[in-house]
């Protein structure tokens, strides 16, 4: 951490930081520039600590971290990439994982329909919504309970691991028994309420990113779940809000490759959310294997036009498959399969 | 809601889109163009609609909703402003309601001193945090129940009523016990758990403007708790995301007229927040009060060097004392009180 | 374009609205609601109109824009891509295209090296910069005119044409003599009098997008050179501004099947910039190539340590020699080459 | 400049850094960390230093500059407040200065017509537009030199100072002719042949910030034309680009007290271009007043129903007026009058 003091600052200012950086147990060094002191805070968990602890004091004029604020998600803390096991299926291995399903679970015939194209086409996971975070209270809610015992029913039926959303912190040892992968939504990336819960148990976790959070954000939070012990975490890159309004939000195709450098996680991506329309979707998707992404979320629908949610972002069956037989070559073509 | 088809869409696509429309309940009008057929879907509640209902019909180029997805929030739904009314404290009113306190409840003597200096200052209500979602799970996170019951305590001694944070919706009946106001914060805005929970009290509540919220989705998320059958919300600007960098966050002044035409509800403002640095909260208070608010909330703290909190956008005593003199003026100059 | 009434606005303000879209030659069609009054403007060219004509008449709560504000760059107005042919290389087939070289031109030795790996890693157009557009005064500001003899010299000696930027009005001509794209760079996209100027030759043109422009601004920009007679456009996505600072900026990846889907002009994609660091510009180029991108413009230099501009984000010449046999089964894999 | 190297950088990495500081100038300080070596870089001119020149080098991680880019704008380079003068009216003193005018100049009826009204209404400086940079080319364009004329003619008749914008550099000594304030739009903040243009004259210049610059990089163009040798700079706020879209900019109100305390620059703000709308202006313009702008550029017209660009943004007289009486006392408050 490096504390900026102000073009004049007098000596007792200075020393004002430099007790209190020893009486917190870390080193200091002082940078003594012609114009201005610059002060090095020395130590294993400068990142930890927070700016304001020395922004407050007489003089400082800026406070700049160098280490990250993230400790266990970082590459430096764990050097080997993290795979993370499902059932059987590996994500963050050489074979992308394709994860595909309906947003929302809407009924026995629509989620065993989407499991059969899901299946046949090549994906490995279901996924389907039971509790559906809704921005408008008069919009369809999802099917709860009842929704959690059909994705049990098809996951057994069709031999696929299944990802679904939870909500609320007191559902997740429910959730848990049903739910192969559990899904923390963007919206509630920094409910750390859940985040808590979520790290107590040790099943594997889909961490989306917040709408506007930065990746710095975004692994601090995956920090949330590794502190509490849970060390099977997925992040899911699912756009950011910007400006632009011609896609529903912004694919952030950079963070992959940022992630790959900064993080031992593996990372997939959602081009469904991102696009906000079907016809964008295959071109994201194929993006997103390109870049290093180490699998796919992606809503199918049986039949998009009756979608209770999310109708427009959906692929068609034969969309689906189609867009599984043109990844396969993208993903020889950087020595992966699908 | 308006229906865009292709140019050149044959009479079968149109017809798609009026059929599915008539069988909502809708009243339907064509407009047909030199180019292109536009149908207007009419009806009291195409707001509520989701857009995705026709943009995935075949044909469909485009839909625009020009209803808004809120309605309970809407203006056009109440005609006159809602005032909050907080033992015997009145938000929405003619007189301009202070909020101060420190941002972390952190022990029994910070908090009486920093009531101490709220009262004396002039300011109606006491804010101070007991469960603090924090961004590192290596941060302090509160005192939870500890602190609640140092909030009433300091409540019924300097007679102020208190507003806090809650963060889990199974802990909303708790907390209720012990504030005036419950404080939604930014990252809980679309928690649809806890906005359920809360919609169901009468307690009122302070709803926090998420971090990349439109002004749009924080009035739909009002429309949760309204729908719920809790009439008394305060909406809180505190600043959005941008690209930014020197301030915390980028405090959007223009909601506040924005929804003041859009919305029944009073607007409170948190300049602490937006600003991120106490040098700055000053000129944002002032500039909220000009702007229309009905309300700040400002984070005062006895000892800001010491706080375990956001000690940097802390006023101290003094400055916080001055401020509250410096707002009396320019609240008198719009006709107001503070 | 949609003409909104207030709710319960009487019949004369309804009768404005018509009479001022009467007067300007466009049709009418009235959707009478339950609750308010919607008007469609009809006509050819609505989307030229300006919104504010109406938005500004008595009773009007909203006016919606349904046709695009952009006309000639839009495929609604020629239905084929658009191929710019330079110099013998095709922008916008089968094949892609590769432009790389230093960003800044710094003398003959450094041109000459970059080329020589340019030409020999398969990349069929040279880029450099004689006239750089800085943010600070006290950086290096391009060779000029020095610049523009040596890229010609080049040109010539390795057979490759060039590209190269031009920041005056009153320099397009002289440029123009030794270019064989001009680059408006994403600061000028909205420089209308370079635009107007650029429109008049017909020089193929490589325009940039501006940091903060939604692609609907960045295809308006585009019929600014159209509309001057000049059709030789190729766009390029070299990532917007966003919150996310681990990235010099955000590429954004969704522009590319925007583009294809609303315009007829080719798209090419900086990586280098949108990075802004070299060890994350092949992550972005692959995925520029898989989704669907006409081509790339990379930095390159022999010696980015001592680049005299954004060395950081310039690859060496192994890493694009290594990066371009990489891109050749991704080409492929989406059925192109390169 | 802080320089952090990777984790375990061997000796020669470290010494890399060192020799290129030194063979630059540099002081350097070296910070051992228990985990890895931190580098300061020191002497006066490290902020106009550019961050690549030691990111590029072997075994760096990142660097962080501490300085900023700019100089010649900074507070730390002249303490005292900056003050233009322009034709017997001072900008950045004592009395709040408003600029107000129509947005395009259209006739000698019009423009005679709302300096009228500016003059009666208190405002001291006439704007008027003659050349207007448009986003579509099939807008009006403005009526150039003819209406230079206009505006010469009316600040002669009421006696009022006039701001104009130049787009050309090749037209700054024309318009320096007709203009008291050369007025630099939102789009040509960094046209830097413009600038550079502009630093040659002494001619006081409005300085708008771009759509998505941050106040660094504003700042920083500032420094093209303080170094050019024009002292004369008034900074204008104009709105942001963000994700919200109520407003047609989100005017970052923030930015003033943040200019106060790193720059000797007068500050005005322009509520017209952010609102986009004439009904939030008034909330904006007041709220500018008490955040402690120097002046405000509104935008009025005789008669918004009839103006050829942005008539939605422009006050009736009337409406200016009002606006000027109500701004008074809030002028009066803070200690200023208007």
């Amino acid at each position: 951490m490096i504390v900026e003091m102000r073009t004049g600052s007098p000596d007792e200012e200075v020393e004002g930081v430099v007790q209190r950086a020893k009486s917190l147990g870390f080193g200091v060094q002082l940078n003594l520039g012609t114009n201005k002191t610059v002060i090095a805070i020395l130590g294993p968990n400068t990142g930890q600590l927070d700016t304001d602890i020395f922004a407050v004091l007489p003089g400082v004029e800026s406070v700049t971290r160098i280490m990250k604020p993230y400790k266990l998600a970082a590459r430096e803390f764990k050097g080997e990439d993290t795979k993370v096991a499902v059932n059987g299926v590996e994500i963050g291995g050489k074979r992308i994982a394709v994860m595909a399903g309906p947003c929302a679970i809407e009924g026995e015939k629509q989620l065993m329909a989407a499991a059969m194209v899901v299946k046949e086409a090549g994906a490995c996971i279901l996924r389907g919504g039971a509790y559906k975070p809704r921005t408008s209270p008069f919009s369809f809610q999802g099917l709860e309970e009842e929704g959690l015992v059909l994705l049990r029913q098809t996951k057994r039926q069709f031999d696929l691991p299944v990802v679904t959303e939870v909500v609320d912190p007191h559902e997740v040892s429910k959730v848990t028994k049903y739910a192969d992968i559990l899904q923390i939504g963007a919206r509630n990336m920094q409910n750390y309420a859940l985040l808590t819960e979520i790290g107590k148990t040790k099943c594997p976790v889909l961490l989306k990113r917040g709408l506007s959070a930065t990746i710095t954000e975004w692994l601090t939070a995956a920090d949330y779940l590794l502190a509490g012990g849970n060390e099977n975490i997925i992040l899911c890159e699912r756009g950011i809000r910007t400006f632009e309004d011609s896609t529903r939000f912004s694919m952030d195709i950079g963070s992959i490759a940022v992630l790959k450098r900064s993080s031992h996680l593996p990372v997939v991506v959602d081009p469904s959310h991102a696009a906000g329309h079907y016809s964008l979707v295959p071109s994201l998707a194929k993006a997103a294997i390109a870049a290093g992404a180490d699998g796919l979320l992606i809503e199918v629908h049986p039949n998009p036009k009756e979608a209770l949610v999310d109708g427009l972002q959906s692929l068609t069956p034969s969309d689906f498959s189609r867009l599984m037989k043109e990844l396969k070559p993208i993903a020889e073509a950087i020595g992966r399969s699908i």
